[in-house]
């Protein structure tokens, strides 16, 4: 998952007042009986004690997307079971400010189990890995990998009415030889762990009597591939770690210490803006960080990275720590479980653009391991005309047209976004663009003319990306279907249904993009902001650290997080090796 | 090591002002620059440059009595070379709550490189075991055990001229079959952080689907073997986790959780006073804790405990998880270097009363890794008597007497413990008391008088505990001695050499226990001061939080350690599963 930033009015309300963190802490303080006396009250009896009426909702992950569902559907509706082999949600955005202790793990992950203690109604967590969903039996099956300590091999089973699928995705090698052997990964919060023991242990390495300039060199030699923004923020960690920190402590190897950031494209940060791009690849040559763009890696052996460009061929570096970061692949689960339900040929697991997975009714998913499969207007345009075509003239009128828009445009959000961009101000424009003259409410549009003006909109068709914030808003967007699934059932809210009759239940998920950052080290961050609007600079920064420190989920992390960023400024970065 | 305190003038001071602490983060803030620029300024070349004519001093190890003597000696006399396979300093009477989250791992430790950084002069830090010290080369051999990508096993030499041993010791298994396997011990921080996460694991175990109750009992069955320090503290500190913060997460498992403390001998922490033991026995009964004494674990199985009582016999217990802590032995490098030695047929390494290795001129060992052999007043009454006996007339007069006596005493310190023990004002009483007349000064003893009188005093020669206030307090000695090496060698400050001629170099090592805490969980510490002061309850807990928060090695460990004690009041103890 990609490390993104997104606003909010909450955001934007502590932004305005840095006094809040004062403030939060004092309510902390006087909230804390509260929070016990209500959990002595709440969750009488956690595990199945009302379930025969209850539908059994599972739900599997806890990640941004789990939690997020998790955070707002309304548990005493369901019988809800959480299955994931964390118990915790970690807040993704700051992992790679964990890498190098600029914030401490346990900042950024709160217990599910403290999450869900809030809530009414029974809540069943297991710590636990599914390692298939049986969707022909309805039950999924899962095994606990905790200790060693248990009888048999910790299996078991768990039926379910509706399935919520948030497990994630997984770090994507491309099948290059060597990586999951000798490169570090950064999606758990284990692994920026191991990258900051790692960090810490090159050091120390370099610093052991008897090596040569050489053998220093190589130890000190960090590589980074992907420029993506996971990579090239934890370049800038890792460049202000040595320089603020490591740099004094050890002195000798000032010289030696190099960063290499390989990008197989041209440049890196391509999801930015071209005016960030530029002042991030300026900034890290500034910096020393050697940005090697157009560089593709080919093999990882335990001392060297073998990469190629098109210009000087096949090069091999000798490395002291590697961090692979070059984008997400789908888990073997999800594979399986396609190949279940008919999408064996896919290379993700697709959903409808309500998060159910197509071909199963009842399953649906969200997050890093499924994308959403926006329906094409042109699959649809006959049905599209049909619906339209109330009086079954064979022919759309002004008015036809205009009945239907707003849920055409509702069902393919592609619509809007191609009048958007062509800088058209209504549907009417795009007849007139080709070339009909539906534009008087009197002129009738047959068929082909229909197809003639949506011809051009399916182009507009986006992948949504794979970042905590399109995460968060999916699992928010599900959670509020299944709060409402009752009501929507007797008064659909939804667009017309084109291939259907009547309404479908409820409006179609839509991602609503709240800006990105992009941290640069040395107090220096590129924000994308929606409408184009970009700021880059310490001004960034300061409101990174405000978004950052409003979105986390508890006022625990909250206060951790901000006292982990004050002690960093008063008293660096911590290089035990632990 | 156990889990001690000590009290000292600078405490005492802190205690009196709990505004102290605001006033350190002041003092930390505003202190950053000036940090800052003594790293600039000092260490310009930290590895040998000046060798030449310097001694090289190699020290083996970081803890307690590693880092006391290497904060206190005068690196610019020497070149120091230092030699861990931990590059930092562990404050270890916290490791306790670091196993429950009370306080996070980070806040106890101290990178080594940041202690040394303020000195002068040339030290090297390796990051290594040394696994054989080779005394007849007077060359110690290393291994360091970072990461797979060296060349070569990281093996390496280091050549010494003073060599300072304080490698700490192991646990003690005491050869129990099954305990190295199925049980944590607790001397790093890294038992620390893997004992919180196996009890989080236990409890999520116990909350799995299809558990029948026999087992889920036993998933939350916490054994604690050995009722010292640091097993009646992990007890307290994990009652108080359970009960402040996880049996409000997993409400289902209040009921079937239990905690037992299985000591062997007759009661636990025999250490302390009566009172104490009393008050610890009586409290951990009214908390439900299994205090069971007279109790020896004879195997450890990976699913039930054995242990054998007088009364009962062979009881056999299932548990989720085991903690030992019955002591410590000898690690295996010590026993290798005892041989080369001469000391073989010891148990522990010895050293003389200046901390020097008995038969090695060059070699100091100190901490949990040695002992001091006091010499015994018996073994050298002859010599004494000869010393004393100035004109040799084969008899003391009191005035001769009174010329050694001093020296006599603080060669001897059994001697004064003697007298204070009988409470005897005088050294004259103890020869009354032997019957002689020697009061007088008059009066003459000849060597069977003078024998008869100082026949008991060596009942009064004590080992001292293997506690962190011992070996930091031997830290501090020997770097005094280093320190004074070339002015005591032309001005020796020490007693009269008894078996040869002039003064010994130093005043011998002395002890001063400054007190001991044993807290019992629930704001509750017993604290047993010196002159027999007993303190327990509420307010010797917040004596306990002064002196801890005064005796961090660093303004940063200090202000975080009191910030996870004050994170912990307001948010409670973190369960994620990292």
């Amino acid at each position: 998952m990609r490390f993104t930033a997104f606003f909010s009015e909450q955001a934007a309300r502590v932004v305005r007042s840095p006094g809040i963190y004062k403030f939060a802490v004092l309510v902390a303080v006087s909230g804390g009986g509260i929070v016990a006396y209500a959990d002595a009250t709440s969750n009488p009896a956690s595990e199945y004690t009302e379930a025969a009426p209850k539908k059994k909702l599972v739900v599997l992950g806890t990640g941004w997307a789990g939690t997020s569902f998790l955070r707002n559907v309304d548990t005493s509706l369901y019988d809800v079971r959480i299955v994931s082999p964390r118990n915790y949600f970690t807040f993704t955005p700051l992992l790679p400010s964990v890498t190098c202790g600029t914030v401490e793990p346990r900042s950024i992950v709160e217990p599910i189990r403290n999450i869900m203690k809030k809530k009414t109604g029974p809540v069943s967590f297991s710590e636990a890995e599914c390692y298939k969903i049986d969707h022909a039996n309805q039950k999924i099956l899962c095994r606990s990998d905790i200790g060693t300590n248990m009888d048999g091999n910790g299996e078991f089973q768990l039926d379910y009415d509706y399935l919520v699928v948030a497990l994630g995705a997984r770090s994507n090698t491309f099948n290059t030889p060597g990586v999951p052997e000798h490169c570090h990964f950064l999606k758990e919060v284990e692994d920026a762990q191991r990258i900051r023991r790692s960090v810490v242990n090159c050091f120390e390495r370099a610093n052991l009597p008897n090596l040569s300039e050489e053998e220093k060199k190589r130890n000190l030699h960090f590589v980074i591939i992907g420029g993506g923004p996971t990579g090239v923020e934890f370049s800038a960690e890792l460049h202000d770690f040595v320089k603020d920190d490591l740099s004094k402590l050890y002195p000798s190897t000032q010289e030696l210490f190099k960063i290499s950031l390989i990008e197989a494209g041209e440049h890196i940060l391509t999801m930015f803006d071209k005016r960030i791009t530029q002042f991030a690849e300026d900034k890290f040559r500034r910096d020393g960080i050697d940005v090697k763009t157009n560089f593709k890696v080919v093999s990882v052996s335990d001392k060297a990275i073998t990469m190629t460009n098109s210009s000087s061929g096949e090069v091999k570096v000798p490395y002291g720590m590697a961090v692979w970061s070059t984008g997400i692949g789908t888990r073997p689960i999800i594979f399986d479980f396609m190949k279940q339900i008919g999408q064996g040929d896919r290379r993700v697991l697709a959903t409808d653009e309500w998060l159910r997975v197509i071909g199963c009714d009842n399953v649906y998913a969200l997050g890093d391991c499924a994308t959403i499969a926006q329906r094409k207007v042109m699959e649809d345009i006959s049905s599209i005309f049909k619906v339209a075509d109330k009086d079954n003239s064979g022919t759309l009128t002004g008015k036809e047209i205009k009945d239907v828009l707003d849920d055409i445009i509702e069902r393919y959000p592609q619509v809007a976004l191609f009048l958007k961009t062509k800088q058209l101000s209504d549907f009417s424009d795009l007849l007139k663009l080709s070339g009909g003259d539906a534009a008087k409410e009197s002129a009738e549009l047959d068929i082909e003319g229909f197809k003639k003006a949506l011809a051009q909109v399916d182009s507009q068709v986006k992948m949504l990306p794979a970042t905590a914030q399109v995460a968060a808003q999916e699992g928010q967007y599900l959670a509020r279907c299944f709060n409402r699934m009752k009501i929507c059932e007797e008064h659909p809210e939804g667009p017309l249904r084109i291939r259907g009759s009547g309404r479908h239940r409820f409006k179609p998920f839509r991602y609503r993009h709240l800006g990105q950052f992009a941290p640069l080290g040395g107090e220096q961050t590129a924000a994308q902001l929606p409408g184009d609007w970009i700021s880059i600079g310490q001004s960034s920064q300061w409101l990174w650290y405000s978004v950052y420190a409003s979105k986390q989920v508890s006022w625990r992390t909250r206060f951790l997080v901000v006292s982990d960023w004050m002690r960093r400024f008063v008293f660096g970065r911590d290089s035990s090796c632990i």
